[in-house]
């Protein structure tokens, strides 16, 4: 079994309600999610924030944050991730937000900078990673990071 | 080139803003938009709208649409991209809406039914298709003709 039809059998049998706010990965989390049949029951909505006005707005992201650590920072990701459960009321969000390439890259945070965050059960954890690999390896490595940031975040609860 | 790559350039050379809202395809088109290198200069967000729920509160579906037409309608697809234009100021907002199944078909609307709609310069055309396939396949045809249905519309335009 994929470790998204393992998170989405462990959504659906314990009930926890999924969102999520996606950055780099634009949506490619979401649509993974919703590739397991009858993930409705757990999942309403899901965003995709790509600038930074879209994570003020639709997520709360603080302007304060955006300008002090950048939208790529562990303090983003944490922010995206407890705002998209609020805003969803959903049980357990995630978020992702980095640097996939090929530009944008910077010499603190290179290509293939990706901070996370999971909010589960009133906690927040949030992380960085560094991937290597061309924009779609970058992505693809972050939305598999993520889905499996979940499993454990429910797994260890 | 593949389409969206073939949009991505058109869109970034006539600086056309983009956005979106998916229901059975979940992030699928978000994400195909965002491979694009540096489409960040014309795409701020788009929508994950599982539910009716979040279509009405994030991309003011009409409730009455929603129960007169039903979530996977013609209707209900032309408010999702012009709701989806409207709040993120974007010149262009595509909407996909439709049964990918294995569940959730009746004999009015069978699974691999689905509703789109692309709003542009004033204008929204909506339609219906049918595909064939199991879920995966029916979402994925639904990105490459919403896709499709974007390029036309601002080559016809």
């Amino acid at each position: 079994m994929s470790e998204i039809q393992k998170l989405g059998a462990i959504l659906k049998e314990k009930k926890i309600r999924i969102s999520g706010a996606e950055s780099c990965t634009g949506g490619m989390v979401a649509a993974e999610i919703t590739s397991v049949d009858g993930i409705s029951a757990v999942f309403n909505e899901s965003f995709v924030t790509y600038s930074n006005d879209s994570k003020h707005k639709n997520l709360g992201v603080s302007l304060e944050t955006l300008e002090k650590f950048g939208a790529v920072s562990e303090e983003c990701a944490r922010e995206m991730a407890e705002g998209a459960a609020e805003r969803s009321g959903a049980d357990i969000a995630f978020s992702v937000t980095g640097i996939a390439g090929p530009t944008g890259g910077t010499k603190e945070k290179p290509v293939g900078t990706v901070c996370f965050g999971v909010f589960f059960k009133g906690k927040t954890v949030s992380t960085t990673a560094h991937f290597d690999g061309d924009r779609e390896q970058v992505r693809k490595s972050s939305a598999d990071f993520v889905i499996d940031m979940m499993i454990s975040a429910i797994e260890n609860s």
